[in-house]
């Protein structure tokens, strides 16, 4: 691997807005790296797609990204992290960081939490996510490598994401959304949760409020995005390719493939600050 | 115009599986005729696109479906009627159908009808469709060309496509996120309501019930699946190139561009009727 220059942005893609929380994580636990994000919105929604129409999808959108000259990928979709991760590292010459990899490890370490606080045995870890990353079992694979005494289902929630588009967070409507898919992992056992799509943040309170509802206390709900964006930092750190501080904070930018109007009015909410001018391209030829 | 040939099939087509409830109605009102189905699954949805995203893929989807011989285009699809069908009639040599234009005439007659019972003004017509549906404006249009004593109103309603995709049609979310949208629509004067997208029609007894209990009567409801079925019956007697009945019940061909076995398993609930095989084809290239 050449070894990447430190000064050099990261890239972020994802199917659309979601990835965005991976960003919004970033710029807190990296706010000195310059970041190019690209959303795939012609394209979107990548979560009910076959993995082959994924990782071409995937592979479009690191090239984008790799002609501009970024020194790592952050792959911030739970979708195209479960499928694509592996093909993606195999083909190029830097870092790609996952979504998935990051959120199972804090799952099992919240699970073992769990598992010292009640001295029994560890819960179950319940994933909630898009109908193609619970297909893919990415979830399971990467817990499994962890260690074989934890168990993971998955439970996909595909009216989360439109909800969130939609801006609706709270009240009856996404409460009894979320209660419809959190049930079903209760009911075989999970004690563990967690947030397989990087548009559930947006939903966190009202996941967690539908939980204490169902169990009567708090229960653990970890998010991928900042787990994924904790990760990086390290990464950063450890390959000595973390951007000097000594420059300031570090640019944004944002690219899409279709209706960059729409993107940057939805797109503060998931930042959780003003969104800066969007650029179109295409990717049509890909 | 060359004369098509009253044998061939018709071709059908959408982005994804809510064409269907058009090839239901087709299959009740020209039950002689053969249809070819295309569901562009790997672009799916299409509602949220810009219009010259869209406009580029019903070309290519008309495309598929006149390399295959059909005699006439149904757009079985709101979004796309709505920003592409005044372009394939240019382009093509063959009868183009739209679902905008049928759902408006439909929607005028009721509103006709609502006035002659109340021997007031015609009530405002309340659209209920896709965001690139509504951001076109299509339904408007097509109804001030018919006249401009009728008024148009268009809700975006984003949740009802996913509603129905995960089969939940009744219950308190369904009617809540029903009555969100058409509340919108009731304070402004509407009377008359169209449904306009084709996944629509399998919300609606909950559409009904929830105007039912905020208007205290029924409410004239209007399907534009059903109206362009019943224009198509119309048409092919018109031009006589409707199927021979002597040669049986029509076949019905499915193509989808991703997903044949999701696909194949969700489209009885559009068809109402068990699904025959699904053929995958590409058009990534197009």
């Amino acid at each position: 691997m050449v070894l990447p220059s430190a000064d050099a942005p990261l890239g972020v893609f994802d199917s659309g807005l979601g990835g965005l929380t991976v960003v919004r994580e970033l710029r807190t636990s990296v706010p000195h790296e310059s970041i190019i994000y690209l959303g795939d919105t012609a394209r979107v929604p990548y979560g009910t797609r076959s993995a082959s129409t994924v990782i071409r999808y995937a592979r479009s959108c690191a090239k984008v990204l790799t002609e501009r000259g970024v020194k790592a990928l952050v792959i911030a979709c739970n979708t195209v992290s479960a499928v694509a991760v592996d093909v993606l590292r195999a083909e190029l010459d830097m870092p790609v960081i996952g979504v998935v990899g990051p959120g199972a490890d804090a799952a099992v370490s919240a699970a073992r939490a769990e598992a010292d606080r009640t001295g029994g045995p560890p819960p179950k870890i319940g994933v909630l996510g898009t109908q193609g990353t619970i297909s893919s079992g990415a979830y399971n694979r990467h817990v499994q490598q962890i260690s074989s005494r934890f168990e993971v289902i998955g439970q996909p929630a595909p009216l989360l994401v439109p909800l969130v588009e939609e801006g609706w967070l709270e009240g009856p409507v996404p409460e009894l959304a979320v209660r419809k898919y959190v049930e079903g992992l209760l009911d075989v056992g999970a004690g563990v949760f967690v947030l397989g799509c990087t548009h559930y943040p947006l939903l966190r309170p009202t996941i967690e409020k539908v939980l204490f509802e169902l169990m009567g206390r708090p229960a653990p709900v970890v998010d991928s995005a900042a787990a994924t964006a904790a990760f990086v930092a390290e990464l950063l750190l450890d390959g000595r390719i973390q951007a000097n501080a000594s420059r300031g904070l570090g640019k944004l930018q944002l690219l899409v493939t279709d209706q960059p109007a729409g993107f940057q009015k939805a797109a503060d909410l998931f930042l959780g600050q003003h969104t800066p001018e969007v650029e179109q391209i295409d990717l049509s030829v890909e």
